[in-house]
């Protein structure tokens, strides 16, 4: 029995960010953690974009609404769980993912909380805690779960370097190339397999 | 967001090793850990008598397939999971009451392990860690998470007791009267109503 860690946005579902900058036709909502390292800033950043432009969580949840998981994102997930443990670790919020979670079968999440103000703009956010993805792979191995993380990007990494086994999955060239040390899979029916291979004999 | 912790036999489902006395017919099998508060010892236990009467992990599976959880569980728990995070924590087995888990709709499970020879009799267990309950408990409050735990039994007493806030449900009187303490419930409503009481305010 594994617990295997999996990143939300780039591995399961779309980029939400992208999705919102789409549908606002507001470009600068574009960015994610894949361009910006420092998440507070960019989280700053996005939250005075929206309060320009009058975007409320009512709005953003509607465009998560309106996203499905990749193809095959939720059949992987339902076979990942008959086997082993799964959570997923991401830098989204709750209030604003809720839809894709549904979507995805309520699966265990860790994530981040929106704040709102009275009239539903965001005025803020809550981190769970610093470095949550890592300290949760730490936490889970401390629970005697062997952990599988997967992820894309590079607020991943220092999750996929605190687990057992780690897979980059849809990752970038750049990242790919950077961490070369890492097996890096495209398809669901990889990430399958080798998550389940040591099934049998796991502690 | 909160953490839901919740205990699995007596709580959610029936218990197992009663049912599995029930159909083998052997009453040494119905002590739980309500009777024997000595894990290990009771784990010994069961498996000298399974040995000394050829009862194999199919058998106990096929045991753990034939029941339901409790009218009104599934529900329960389907709702409780679009609000909180849930994760049941129990002393079964993964191997044992994986039947059960799906008829649940998969939630987050942590639990032990049955090993089994090579004809699947059941030869001794693994522990997750010692004392897993409270310190998974634990070890989700230091994620950030506000910890809400339910037990009836004496073995979910740590958990209880590590957690921000904590039930009793459907707890023998003997447990009820001795933790007066604690709020005693014994209808699903009751506790969803009070687990998600503070679901605006919480961190």
């Amino acid at each position: 029995m594994q617990m295997v860690c999996l990143d939300l946005e780039g591995v399961l579902v779309p980029e939400i960010w992208h999705a919102v900058a789409a549908e606002t036709g507001i470009q600068e909502l574009r960015k994610t953690t894949r361009d910006v390292a420092d998440y507070d800033a960019l989280m700053r950043h996005r939250i005075e974009v929206m309060a320009d432009h009058a975007i409320d969580l009512p709005r953003l949840r509607a465009v998560a609404a309106s996203l499905q998981p990749y193809p095959g994102a939720r059949a992987f997930l339902d076979h990942l769980r008959e086997a082993h443990q799964v959570t997923i670790l991401s830098d989204t919020f709750y209030e604003l993912s809720d839809p894709l979670f549904a979507a995805l079968g309520r699966p265990a999440v860790f994530c981040h909380h929106l704040e709102t103000s009275a009239d539903l703009r965001v005025v803020g956010w809550r981190k769970r805690i610093d470095d949550h993805k890592r300290r949760a792979v730490e936490g889970f191995t401390a629970l005697g779960f062997e952990v599988v993380a997967v992820g894309d990007s590079y607020n991943d990494i220092p999750m996929l370097d605190a687990a057992t086994r780690a897979f980059l999955f849809r990752a970038p060239r750049q990242i790919r190339e950077e961490r070369s040390d890492l097996v890096a899979l495209s398809e669901y029916s990889e990430l399958l397999e080798l998550t389940c291979t040591r099934r049998t004999t796991d502690r």
